[in-house]
């Protein structure tokens, strides 16, 4: 069957995880392509793949996933063979970034580190294709990796990625302002995990806007003007108190 | 045993989250006192406690555990016997609300909600008062409701509850607003879990500095821009955007 063996372009961390996964889960990872095959050599042996590099991609139908970096995506997909079936793997890459008679996008919507096993299980794998058969495959070889397979067109894989970098990065850099001013009074992040974890798991059991709690919330100015003079040498963290202070306040006047 | 017989002040979430957790472990909760004890009736009878007014609290010397609204604090402590051994459960108050001969704070750092039961078992219960035998005393009050003690004295008790505020409600509030730009494009922030879970993850094994990614980390302007573009009907988000972006880009400036 066609759809259980595949190659991969990239040597990046999503290459390598979907590879892993790939196999894991029986698909057939031939080749893995990347510009500097020899350096991946050690990789594509330890998933039984082929490491080669753009000039020898064969030129038959099977498809190829193109996990390399968003600038990268047009200039690769010029040097793969029209025959093939090609799919980049990018959050914020158009669909129109492939001009092959079958493109598609297979966009795992997670941020993987090279430390760490994802549960692919949940990933949501975003579908996207330009021609209803190979959106059709391209589906298919998602379940083999999650459960948690969606069509999501380029249009709405843009909001998700601005939604994705407020949930992730924008709450990792709240937690690395508040772990910075803690550890400058002698506390640690620690101490607030239990507190992170609950505010993570009442979002899943009611809206965010239910969720709120705190000073802003209840408009408690002596606890705000407190906060902020606690802040003041930290003018960043200042800043942000204030504006999303600010912006709490407004979401729950209307 | 002194220490396995207290009174709970109060009548909010605190208050009845604190008397089911001693109960469950043991401790017997002897009065629920609040202004209108014949409403906490059905509550103090499910916990075998009785419901008395605050001109009723006996003057022996046992615990009180005083859980009400910062506001109500002081107030509320004057209305109760010197003899009495008192700490009260809040996050900013300081522990000189309180005068009397055994005062303290018992302030368990989590965000009580009436619809879940609170994972009492690592929650950090933050220990401070003004003398050693009392806080030993709250100490061992404090361990028969989690294996997360912690002496933590007045002014440190501040620092954490502005950490607790950026961690929890701001990050929320991200939330919130993520939710309701997704919904606008008919998208839903379930798709974006298992990111937020993994942000989480990744903070319990190494610092958020080391945890960051995305288009600021990167200083990617293409992205950030277009991003900003997208956000143009959403000035509140789009504030927020910019600000914690450039913040990004700041710290990693350095």
């Amino acid at each position: 069957m066609n759809d259980l063996i595949l190659d991969i372009a990239g040597s990046g961390k999503v290459a390598h995880h979907l590879a892993k996964r790939f196999v894991d889960q029986g698909v057939r990872v031939r080749h893995i392509i990347s510009r500097r095959p020899e350096e991946l050599q050690f990789f594509a042996s330890s998933i039984d793949a082929t490491s080669i590099g753009y000039d020898e991609i064969p030129g038959d139908d099977l498809p190829l996933i193109i996990a390399v970096s968003d600038d990268a995506i047009s200039s690769v997909g010029q040097s793969i063979p029209r025959e093939r079936k090609v799919a980049h793997t990018s959050g914020t890459a158009a669909l129109d970034q492939l001009s092959h008679e079958n493109s598609g996008v297979f966009y795992p919507l997670q941020s993987f580190s090279d430390s760490r096993e994802p549960t692919w299980d949940d990933i949501p794998l975003c579908i996207e294709a330009n021609n209803i058969e190979w959106e059709q495959e391209l589906i298919e070889l998602a379940e083999y990796l999650s459960s948690n397979v969606q069509r999501i067109d380029s249009d709405q894989r843009k909001h998700l990625h601005v939604a994705a970098v407020v949930v992730n990065n924008f709450t990792n850099h709240l937690f690395h302002q508040a772990e910075q001013y803690l550890e400058d009074h002698d506390l640690t992040l620690d101490l607030l995990r239990p507190l992170i974890q609950e505010t993570i798991a009442k979002t899943g059991e009611m809206s965010a806007f239910e969720a709120q709690t705190g000073p802003a919330l209840r408009n408690d100015e002596k606890t705000l003007d407190s906060h902020l003079i606690l802040l003041e040498e930290y003018p960043e963290l200042k800043d942000i108190y204030a504006l999303i202070s600010n912006s709490i306040i407004k979401s729950y006047e209307r």
